[in-house]
């Protein structure tokens, strides 16, 4: 089968560095041009001595021209793909960005959000949303795909695909998300990301104000009438994965038989949600290093608690970006990816 | 001055050991007799290598007669304490229970929330909760105290300081709380609490079903009109800390400014009561080995967000079991805590 | 390409995990049966959710009998390996055990190491140890092989590749390692393994008394003259990974250079061996989950200090049996362990 | 009793926050004056919201007048401490440094260990070591003490106590020796400090080159012959602790009820020296947050191993520090160091 050429831009962060190993395995997929600012000059494998089968590549600078017949990945800073993302699509080229530039479709949201100005905003009308399990078919024949947030898919999903019942909610839901450092920025040289900062402690930041809160407003009640977010993220001392506590107040007493066959019917045909019997069996331990959704949930009187837990790296980033290339280049949804 | 005897049943614990060093280090009180189940006949400094200070003291049985004009803390069991608090009461000694065995007031609540039979309901009559920014003058005069529960200190204090504003809270109220490991159980040699279990994971357990939710909604709307509180505990890889996010809506917008005013009129007056400017600057690292709880909030629309943070071993169990030994014992309130 | 069937005996233990999770991307291999005494009856994925691409197996119970044409993967306790091994052996099956029972060839220093009586010592004569660096072409003719100890891997190997330098060696070597806990045994509940008596802490255990000692003196000096090897294993706080210090007295002022080509000669022709400029540049991160051997050393009069790191799950347990298990069917080496 | 005035120079860092946590429970030291030029301005009391007892003073900068009749603790770097320490010394104040500046008695040793010119060689005529078990009657009398290395006090007080058994050795010493962060400078905001690289991570550094292995040389051999240390140092995933693993070579095989009897003889009459049955006994957690050094041994042929265990900054700077102020002025050893 031809293989499908593909450039990382922004290889050497967290992001770019977990979709490199995912491609290594990767029947389809072949990278051929990586590029960071901060390592380039160096060979992958002196920059990942923890990776293996990897290509033997070089780091490029970001400005360096991308090969023909290449499609592009951006995992760079927001400022890089409102820049770069433009220039590879008018190119022709496929493009995957991993940033949170084009996830937003109100402009005002968006600038108050990130804090700054988008010039970009044409795109919007081109770019697709990427959560396969909402909006697969539109993704099969984008051009250009938006990689959602870590935090905001470990809430859209679990809200949005409670269907119908969506609409029996009443007032603003609660999203109380704990995630490791590597979902927050963790690897800078930040004093507050130091080991001592972090280790035996734990803090909630960005309370009610997370850039995650209004794109959790936009996809987790579409097909349905939208609802006040309430978000709050935490800094776990652990490396790796997100767990949120999601609370739901309905109109009326929650029926959990409902729920449960709602959740089961989408669970059984969707290769990575899983739905656990309790919520307590939700850890992050089951979904690190892979690109599972687990859920479980509990109700009480009129409120529903769901409990969801993700690897920021995969179903919350990398992952979920090779879940929307295979759709987006007509592979098996799962490839590579280790699905059951 | 002439120092009070106390015996401390059930010493061996977590929370018998961390009132074990506190004591070591109070003028007024005198430990004199220790017992432990596990651990009778070794000596203290044998048991505890990593206190100093220690009495000369070696753990009895519990049955072994507590000399006279002796007072006690229970550190025991429920079973232990349900049995041992009213043989002490009727001895004519001051007793304060750590246990949960005589929190609540209702005796259907606790037989639901312990899942055993109370079989000393009378005692209720006679007993001070314990949280003495509430019920300080009651303490004062009280032969037999209950210390509060590690998590429902966290939530009962943050929303009963509240005072008059809590009768504009509207729907239940949302405590979703991380504790470290000595917060929850962590000593036992239960699977679920093996290093390769804790470390690098995280997970709710006992959602909406935690016996200390009912203890929440008994002390928290104290003087007020009662509301519904939801409580999902989590397990933090950590040692030691809870931090709670408190979720509370009110019938209409809050007022930043009014909820500042009513909490630091508190926060000035009370020496282990902290407010800081933002929820953001609240952690772990601030209040462990100290017996301060530390708030911050933040405000949007008609929803208040409080974030507490205390140590579960200190003003979570031994911190405010001495807090209250100090009023009931006619000691200053802080001596022996460090308050500043 | 025809496919070899493997059973994994014992599979519900880390090190069969472990393997399984290797064998689920292998090529060649085809998993066919398990068997584990704890959770046999339950489905693969149920017991392992956070592996991926498993087959679709059920545990059974170590009595059930393995299929005809399936060879053997020992990950048992010794007492098991000592009964099924020749068990296998003789129904003509190709058999690699990871447990102790098969590794030392002097039958009273093995019972002195394992404390129990061995009643196979026959076999002793047909099974050759696993370490391919050095016994390769046994290897790739063995029915029988005994898979060596992680610890005793990460010092016979830097040990072992000095080759005739090896002769220069005056006194005993020293190894200081440093375990994290799966490789010390970290599964069970004992309490010493409980997370608050592991976290935070560090310990040596097994003082000069550890049951890998005799193995590596019996190893690390096959084609020299035979030396005395003074180990001490040490438990970090920490999942996985051993980082070995080696200290190794010569005869004369060590000549850096001379150690250098040495160790580069091997270095470059072994997949599996890396060296590093540096002593300072070896540690876990950089082994974690691969199986490589990672060398630096320093010199300073007569002394060689070697750094070696590896993984005690893969090149010191599953990953060296899988690189064993290429070799005894005639795969390339390398095949489903990722190496450069 | 009339209290002594100090003042801590530097007391922002790790080290000095120790000691003035420390210092707020002396009852005869009275902290009077503070400065560091990072938080200068700021109230201890918001620097430090863990502490408690917290005498009220503001942070100065290093040039502010230090109050007459206050001796001084330099907690600061090495360049400040050379220029610092003459300076008040000259003004006829006591002086503790607890930097490495006045601790080797050979300049060009010095030199090369610390890569800095030492411009006030003259006053190494004056200088005390301040190790308490070793030069106990010195300090009592001393205006000028050099606090030991933590490193260097886990490796020289269990070699010198040895005392003239420490004429058999033969052959270097080998101090293999593992720190949490705080003893390796893990408070700075260096990217080999931060929380992904130090978690779940361990490393040798400064392998057989830090600056501690010539103070080991100089004082561990104090009255026998001197002999070679070989030292390597190593960063534990972990905040506070040393322990260190210390293989000595003898010249003939080591008896056992020798060494016990010598190290007996020394932990019986030494307040902060513990002496344990097994090296296996000996853990951070035991000595975290106490002024102890924990020994444990065990000997095999011609060697004997020690293993012991500080807390860095306990024992390791501030807790022997204190020590130290306690003999200089007159005051009971241990006061406000919680001996047993």
């Amino acid at each position: 089968m031809k293989q499908t050429k593909l450039a990382i831009i922004g290889a050497g962060g967290l992001t770019g560095k977990e979709l490199t190993s995912l491609l290594a395995h990767h029947p389809h997929f072949k990278l051929v041009h990586i590029t960071s600012n901060q390592v380039n000059g160096k060979r992958i494998r002196e920059v990942f001595p923890d990776l293996n089968h990897l290509p033997d590549l070089v780091f490029q600078k970001h400005e360096v021209t991308v090969p023909d017949d290449t499609h592009i990945v951006l995992a760079t800073p927001n400022e890089v793909s409102l820049e770069k993302a433009p220039e590879f699509l008018k190119q022709g080229r496929k493009v995957i960005d991993l940033s949170g530039t084009f996830r937003l479709q109100n402009q005002t949201k968006f600038e108050a959000a990130y804090q700054f100005k988008h010039t970009q905003w044409e795109w919007m009308e081109k770019v697709v949303f990427g959560i396969p399990e909402l909006f697969r078919e539109k993704i099969k024949h984008a051009q250009f795909v938006s990689n959602p947030g870590c935090y905001a898919t470990s809430a859209i999903l679990p809200i949005a695909i409670l269907g119908n019942l969506r609409n029996q909610i009443q007032g603003p839901v609660i999203v109380d998300a704990k995630s490791g450092v590597s979902g927050a920025g963790g690897r800078t040289e930040e004093i507050k990301f130091a080991y001592t900062h972090v280790y035996e402690n734990f803090r909630a930041y960005k309370v009610l104000s997370h850039q995650h809160e209004p794109e959790m407003e936009e996809y987790a009640f579409v097909g349905a009438e939208p609802k006040e977010i309430l978000f709050t993220p935490h800094l776990l001392p652990v490396y790796r994965g997100i767990l949120s506590t999601i609370y739901i107040p309905f109109s009326k007493p929650v029926d959990s038989k409902e729920i449960e066959e709602k959740l089961l019917s989408v669970a059984e045909k969707e290769p990575f949600i899983r739905l656990y019997k309790t919520p307590e069996e939700i850890e992050l331990k089951k979904v690190q290093n892979t690109n599972f959704l687990d859920i479980g949930f509990k109700v009480k009187g009129n409120t529903l608690v769901i409990v969801s837990a993700l690897d920021n790296l995969q179903k919350g980033a990398a992952g979920q970006a090779l879940q929307n290339l295979n759709l987006m280049f007509g592979y098996p949804e799962t490839e590579g990816l280790d699905s059951v």
